[in-house]
């Protein structure tokens, strides 16, 4: 391919924070970004052209493609159906098969294992009779996850003891699901990763993530890591890439343990635990993203400077006078007019020296 | 003044790439951007609202203010008419103060002048015999200037001999003229300084600036200069803005001579030279500029990296690939459809390590 002209349009589908900071991305390089969302749309305030419309109205789906030049997206449950319309119409990076595989637990996991790559255990659970058995393969604390749809925290529940079988299978409510035995992590660490159209592979430094309540909370660039453990990030993130002959950015989401580095998920998309590269970077990962999708060379993904990355979610909002106080602070606000608990409505990139 | 909260609507005169880079650093906070712009608006690219109408039209100006909570402009030579309706109907930043000295060299000289400042020596011209007399007393080379509306070295003629006179005047079709006199400098460098509405003012590194042919070509940071001077031109553009009661960036051009700086021009707004900050700082220039406007605290000015700044003009396009390959570098490309000589049509960041 060659690379798309400055003046060209990408089509983005979803509009939240990461549509609208993708949006921001293209513009610096000289693109127009076209937004699809169904719901209320954060990225229509910086974007050249909004369609706001299900992902069923087929119609919609089709102008949209008709008047973009590729398709990329910040969300990755987008329904096989529009994909498959769009697909046919328009390049769609990264590809839809990178969406089918990340929108499936179950999937995704047994791809990863298939790359040689080590993940928490695992089991199917199409019963109740088959998450007792698993229960007892695995042990416990666990977690039941549905196979589909879930993000920050969202369809899962911790199994404490083997009595809460049948509460936690009644709570996925019929939905596939799969069991993941425990794993007694160090810290949490995500590589962000991007592998352009012609087969490059960049790396940004990997950063060390805390949640909370299951949401992403801080990300704090240099992660605690050994160098071994640094270069096998990378490396496995690459083997990842290549497998999926991927066009765009990937988060991968790391347990370090002391057996080496367990894959947690993996998400194909600009993800939240990048964001600190906006500050200690000279192309940050939408930025990277962009370039891929465009088919540009990618940025060298060179750490200028340390920051600790910190989202504000709900009421921290209210802290915001004093973070826009604070010195080598840079603040991301997402024009979300509605602040609800649990809702990202920002994050802050610290510098630290 | 309460400071704008997230969700509300900055007015923005001007859809250029100053405009542009202000709407997506308005984004970053939480604001939504209205351009108002007479021509082709790449600023239009990003913003939430666009309103495509000329300065003389009163009522588009209106509906503008009205649909708007604070005003700013990427462009100081907004005719005073419209800005007298505008400041009106809502809150105008910097104020028209500000912009009325300086759309007129003969008044900013005066001015700088007036608080202390030095500028190169300079005469009213009004005749054909008033230039012939400053000619004498000034010598030459000098610079004929329009009084108003020149940038990007138009509007200017250069006298290397006294016989040009005559020639030189005439290339001013009439219009009202200042003729400055020859400064040997060492090198240009400007500061970008801003002031918040609570009076606090903070500025950038001093850049060092090479033109070719009258445009700015590239800045470095940290400028060549003694700590004395880098001293004199903080505290210099600090007695510019406290004068003006200025909310907002201002853009100071200085030369540096043997005998301390010489106040070339000021410019009440983002300027070109202060495109680094983007590359340099964790708050770059333009969301400085939208941190005042809004009256939220500015940001620390610190510079985290050595950047050098190099525009894009014309045909430099056809190095893009070239560019997009350099490792620590960073692309700003403006949405401008067609490259014209002597256009900017980007500029490129490129951090020194």
């Amino acid at each position: 391919m060659t690379a798309l002209a400055p003046g060209s349009t990408i089509g983005i589908l979803g509009g939240g924070q990461l549509g609208r900071m993708l949006s921001v991305a293209a513009s610096r390089l000289g693109y127009l970004t076209h937004i699809y969302e169904p719901g209320t749309a954060p990225a229509g305030q910086v974007c050249a052209a909004l369609t706001q419309a299900s992902y069923e109205d087929m119609s919609a789906l089709q102008d949209f493609a008709n008047a973009v030049d590729v398709i990329t997206f910040e969300f990755e449950n987008v329904p096989a159906t529009a994909l498959d319309l769009l697909a046919a119409l328009r390049p769609i990076r990264p590809g839809t098969t990178a969406l089918a595989i990340s929108q499936d637990r179950l999937t995704e996991k047994t791809f990863l294992e298939g790359l040689g790559l080590t993940c928490a255990p695992f089991r199917d659970i199409g019963s109740l009779s088959a998450l007792e058995a698993a229960l007892t393969d695995l042990g416990t604390p666990a977690i039941l996850k549905t196979r589909r749809m879930g993000y920050d925290g969202k369809g899962q529940v911790h199994i404490r003891t083997p009595g809460q079988a049948q509460t936690a299978y009644a709570e996925m409510q019929g939905q596939d699901a799969i069991l993941e035995g425990y794993v007694a992590f160090e810290r949490e660490v995500s590589v962000i990763a991007a592998r352009g159209v012609t087969g490059e592979v960049v790396c940004f430094d990997p950063g060390e993530n805390v949640h909370e309540c299951g949401i992403l909370y801080t990300t704090t660039v240099p992660a605690t890591l050994t160098g071994a453990q640094r270069t096998d990030a990378a490396l496995l993130a690459g083997r990842i890439l290549n497998a999926l002959e991927y066009v765009g950015v990937l988060g991968v989401e790391l347990f370090v343990t002391s057996n080496g580095l367990i894959v947690n998920e993996i998400a194909p998309r600009v993800h939240n635990s990048g964001h600190w590269t906006q500050a200690g970077c000279a192309v940050d990962q939408f930025e990277q993203h962009i370039r891929a999708v465009a088919g540009l060379p990618l940025g060298d993904g060179r750490r200028h400077s340390d920051v600790v990355m910190e989202n504000l979610i709900g009421d921290d909002m209210d802290r915001l006078p004093d973070l826009l106080a604070t010195p080598d602070t840079q603040i991301h606000l997402y024009g979300k007019s509605e602040v609800r608990p649990g809702r990202k409505m920002g994050h802050v990139n610290r510098i630290v020296t």
